[in-house]
């Protein structure tokens, strides 16, 4: 249970975070170790939040499947060891997983560079009464695709199409995409984890030096650095660009990774909560039914014990 | 082959029927019978034409499947019987069907109904290198949906969000996300075959009458005749909501099949040459080995001689 005076609280809390028009967006102006004036002495306070809203949450994914209207996506983007995955696994892990569905997406297959860049994220919405996860998503488009021009040049568009709009076209094709899941009862919720230069690297040191997490490391994600500038740069301007009342981003500080589950949790309870979710009730004239077969299955389990 | 100054023809030809701009539009203005100012003693030389158009088309497509840069969508709307499956027929056959992908829309299922009204036209768009054909399409839900009430309502959208907007927001997704196609490489073109409603009738009472096409008659076609008027309406709004540029509508009058055939043989034919489709040049680094390539297939064949 969240009490009623306790969601102004996480409204005025997320408020910081949210960016529902880009006009003036800068991504300079969001620290990525910012705590919302929280010190390291509140983090056990923290972590009872987050515990909190993870348990809301599974009880609003239950409403949100039997009323069967509204679907939820949220989006996370990020840099490399920002924590995509750790935050999906600590917010998501307690919501049933019936209800969930995490699509990661990777390189793009054959099939799927023979459509339109949209075209997967399309196939993997999620359905009425699910949340979906989008690890990464389309704004790859206009992000990797945009530092590296091979990444453009490998998703076989007609030469003529390449024009000095490209960029502003997908963000607006992005945007009418957004907007139409939004008219028609998806929920979209973005998720930018910003983590510092410094932070990554000190992340990465840790994949190299702990043996348990080797696993996580790649080579190819340290040579990714050298663009560091170019990704800050098609973040802030893509951010910028589809930040909307509708399909609102949150700039998640994400070099402490306490703060930063708390931030998404509290984004998705404050916008759930705003859909007003209730059981489906059932129509006076099903329930008017409903002593008759009542009766019905108690007289057959007194015809058993007979 | 199609001469060059045949193309100047088609071009002539198709821009009666062809609707760019949706302003003024007016669905009277639009006769179900005409022929172009063919007579029926043109038939045998339209028969010809449209033959001629079939192996343009075959050709051509075996260079879109080469480029592999372009997609094809051909969208068929129409009342029953206005002679869909028959065009489809034989406009595309002659096409290699490696090449040609067709999705007949039917009653969505309980999954599709539990995503945007979008999102199955979206899954199934043609891959580039292919030609797409939708028998009914995404409009079904500006057509039927506004028509039967109770089919908007089996679409499970959250009730906040069935507000008056509600079509126009539907137009406007469709033109963002036809848009979308175009920006992207798929070349779309949407046919409403024309039909009258006494020729409707009349080919009813064929099916009914020739034991050969009883299979193709339907009761609840018959009560649909009863909302023709609604349904005229709601595709006079939904072509002038949705003609444009990147993705034109063609008004195709079917009270004459051969007639009908033409014209939209004739729109692909003039839509696909605007695109100089060409076989792919193979790069000079690649030719220059094709000589010692072919010396070892020769030599090849030599030893084995021996």
């Amino acid at each position: 249970m969240i009490e009623k005076q306790q969601f102004k609280r996480i409204r005025a809390f997320i408020a910081r975070h949210k960016v529902e028009r880009g006009r003036d967006f800068r991504l300079k102006d969001h620290d990525p170790a910012d705590t919302g004036g929280l010190a390291d002495a509140d983090k056990p306070e923290a972590q009872a939040w987050l515990k909190q809203g993870v348990e809301w949450l599974a009880e609003e994914q239950e409403k949100l499947y039997a009323q069967d209207r509204w679907a939820v996506l949220c989006v996370f983007q990020a840099m490399d060891a920002a924590g995509k995955d750790g935050t999906i696994k600590h917010v998501m892990s307690g919501v049933n997983p019936t209800g969930v569905q995490v699509t990661s997406f990777k390189q793009p297959s054959a099939e799927e560079l023979d459509h339109t860049f949209l075209w997967r994220a399309a196939r993997a919405l999620p359905e009425r009464g699910r949340i979906g996860i989008f690890n990464r998503s389309h704004y790859e488009d206009v992000l990797i695709a945009r530092v590296h021009p091979a990444v453009l040049a490998g998703q076989k568009l007609p030469p003529a199409l390449l024009g000095k709009k490209l960029w502003e076209q997908r963000y607006e094709d992005i945007r009418n995409f957004e907007q139409h899941l939004a008219r028609n009862g998806v929920l979209v919720l973005k998720f930018f984890l910003h983590v510092s230069r410094e932070e990554q690297r000190r992340r990465f040191l840790e994949r190299l030096n702990e043996p348990e997490k080797n696993w996580k490391f790649s080579t190819a994600d340290v040579r990714e650095r050298a663009y560091w500038d170019d990704y800050q740069r098609a973040y802030q301007d893509a951010i910028a660009a589809t930040a909307s009342p509708y399909a609102p981003w949150y700039v998640v500080p994400a070099d402490n990774k306490w703060y930063m589950r708390l931030v998404v949790v509290a984004a998705i309870v404050e916008a759930i909560e705003a859909l007003g979710l209730r059981y489906p009730e059932t129509p006076p004239e099903e329930r008017a039914q409903f002593a008759e077969l009542r009766a019905q299955l108690e007289s057959e389990g007194r015809k058993r014990k007979r």
